[in-house]
């Protein structure tokens, strides 16, 4: 059974807290098997990688080869489903719209003073796309990786996956062809995250790595972060509803549970004012279980980590909401628009009864890669930002550093750094 | 000696690549200590503070207090040479200026199908600062983490600084009044961390924290992060020069002991296409550093991390200068336009002969917090954008829903998340 609070009850706000500090995940302590396997990459290059494929992925890459060629991916392409590629194509095609809103622009301008002063936005020499293999094969995932990368103009982005039994999904292929993907790998695991950090003698180094993975792919993320630039490390997936008695049970119960068969680890909250529609919520979420492929998976989640949350009325969902700071919000009740201008926390909010959030998963145009655990109170999803960086300008004139120099000098006097207040005192002869 | 390479040597890619790769900091593992610490904050919140102030900075905040009191910043103020006091003013308000125009706009449209896509700004609704107390107490960088955070609009800015033997920098307590930080706490270290980012009695949690620290503080925010925002860890400081042989070797002197003295591991760099230009300004900075009151510090550094390269021309200074990724990159040559439009990598760019890199440290208005350690590469300097997040927002009408949705369908399907499928049906009674 999911959870139930109420705010009414008197220890309510313990129990928030509780159910806010909860865990999801063990932590798996895997860093010394990654750390080993990192080093070993960086000592032996191509062939450290063919050895840890032979092992985890039971495939021989000097067979095979460790790039991916045109010809596979022709292949593959032919292989997919006509119907799913369309609508990939669809999806690349609006995500590229969206995300081509997001590139930022330069700045620059002159002061009183005639300082000129501004700023620059380049992108990202070369990425690296983590791509997990197996059931959690996301093509979906890949355009919202690469397609934003390719947007702010990297122009060189390498992807990795791993084959297990050499076995690729086809739709995962023609998704990276559709994105622009420069090149593929196939490998997988830390030993990936280690050569797109280091290279190899096949794959050339990266300056920045993104994209999901298991706990050795997020430990491998974490410890090359420093030499590479990183993306989040991506916890298990949530969804927040707020939905008043007008909204459709199966709706909403359809909704929790397209958030639950993520993972058993995801979670689904309903907050409501109706204590009859969270009732009815669960019944029919209880309902549609029953036929689910991945219904395991769903009621697991549901059972564990689900939860439903009475109010009095939707301004106190606010605060919880801003705690709670949810991957996915949807708000489904008469005042959406207003609650939505209230709320500080979350990834991404989906307004109205006909917004489920599957459809920015796919379609939208919006990115589906966002902040987790909370992360949503002081992080963002992934945008073109993530693929570019800003240099700062800076020149001055003569006259404009005889009018500045002076303050510059009395700070670097101020903080005992005399030096910095001669570079500025030997150019005005002071 | 400084490291002397030259483009026209045989080896010199390898002189170079070692260079690139040399280390300039041993990293301490203080991970197990600072763990132990951070613990005990959360455990024993308050007393746990009172307790490592009493072991490391031997102050008894039971008397002295936790919070420093409005009385405490008046009579500081007070304390503080007028000409750095006015000198700080001037510099607050250039930076309020220059962070202003980094304001992000919100964006909303609707497309061709009636799907309503934008995005929202929100600003983190609480940071914490760090700043470091003793010698490395700097009241520019109070500024430059204060008032970018106040800018993006940050409602709560809680800043903590140690007081080892109960002294405080007055001018430190200056620029935080100045930049508008709302909270003062009498603590540093991994303990401050700790209660910043878990709370106390006294310290209630944030949601980032920014800010430069020692081996302790740095290994502290890593292991926070994820709890909380972290922004990145700041290396040595490091300053690369092109300049060619019209410039004045004192002022590139000056301006690479400007760099030298904050730090044994700061990096100077020198490239030019002059090799009598070379040896002028190793000279003047021999010269210079004799008088210089971190001298000690300053001639460590150029002697260990230094560096001058001879290039042909200019142009093969461009990825020589994209593979080191400067923090500081200062163009002082004929055809510096030219130059700052083909480099890729630096944190910040000072054009032309007049602008000394300490101006931009100060007054200048642009951030001087900015990437290391190669770390331009995928990463810009602070900024308004560190303190905002993004949530990006989606509505679609019952027609939207129905233009899209079959989409949707396909690649759930295709995914193998029939309940993600089932959320978009549901509603078109597919």
């Amino acid at each position: 059974m999911p959870l139930r609070l109420d705010t009414r009850a008197s220890d309510f706000q313990q129990q928030f807290q509780a159910f806010l500090g909860a865990k999801r995940e063990a932590s798996q302590d895997v860093e010394q098997t990654v750390r080993a396997i990192v080093n070993d990459v960086v000592a032996r290059g191509d062939q450290a990688l063919v050895d840890y494929s032979q092992k985890f992925d039971r495939i021989d890459l000097n067979k095979v080869g460790i790039c991916i060629s045109a010809d596979e991916i022709a292949a593959a392409q032919k292989q997919c489903d006509p119907e799913a590629l369309g609508a990939l194509s669809i999806a690349k095609s609006r995500i590229e719209t969206y995300h081509r809103r997001q590139l930022p622009k330069d700045d620059s301008w002159t002061d009183a003073l005639g300082v000129e002063l501004g700023h620059r936005w380049t992108a990202i020499e070369a990425v690296g796309l983590y791509v997990p293999g197996g059931t959690a094969a996301y093509p979906s995932s890949v355009l919202m990786n690469a397609v934003p990368a390719k947007v702010a103009g990297v122009p060189r982005v390498a992807m990795v996956v791993p084959s297990p039994d050499g076995k690729l999904m086809p739709l995962v292929l023609a998704a990276a062809a559709l994105a622009g993907v420069d090149e593929i790998y196939r490998v997988g695991g830390a030993q990936a995250v280690a050569a797109l950090a280091y290279g190899t003698e096949t794959i050339s180094p990266v300056a920045k790595i993104v994209g999901p993975g298991n706990a050795y792919v997020a430990a491998a993320k974490r410890l090359v972060f420093g030499k590479v630039g990183i993306d989040m490390i991506a916890g298990p997936s949530e969804v927040l509803i707020l939905a008043d008695r007008d909204s459709n049970p199966e709706w909403v119960a359809a909704d929790l549970l397209a958030q639950a068969e993520h993972d058993v680890a995801a979670q689904s909250i309903l907050i409501t004012n109706d204590a009859a529609f969270a009732d009815a919520v669960e019944a029919a979420l209880t309902r549609q279980l029953k036929t689910l492929p991945r219904g395991e998976v769903a009621a697991a989640s549901w059972r564990d980590f689900g939860a439903i949350i009475l109010v009095r009325d939707f301004d106190e969902a606010i605060p919880l909401t801003d705690a709670i700071a949810p991957e996915h919000l949807e708000i489904e009740t008469e005042d959406a628009d207003r609650l939505v201008g209230k709320i500080r926390n979350a990834g991404a909010i989906f307004i109205g009864r006909h917004t489920p959030e599957a459809i920015g998963d796919y379609v939208a145009g919006s990115n589906h890669v966002l902040p987790t655990a909370r992360s949503a109170r002081f992080s963002s999803g992934l945008g073109v930002l993530d693929f570019m960086k800003r240099t700062s300008l800076l020149r001055l004139s003569p006259d404009a550093l005889r009018a500045l120099g002076p303050s510059a000098i009395a700070l670097g006097k101020a903080e005992g750094l005399e030096a910095h207040s001669r570079s500025v005192s030997i150019r005005l002869n002071l």
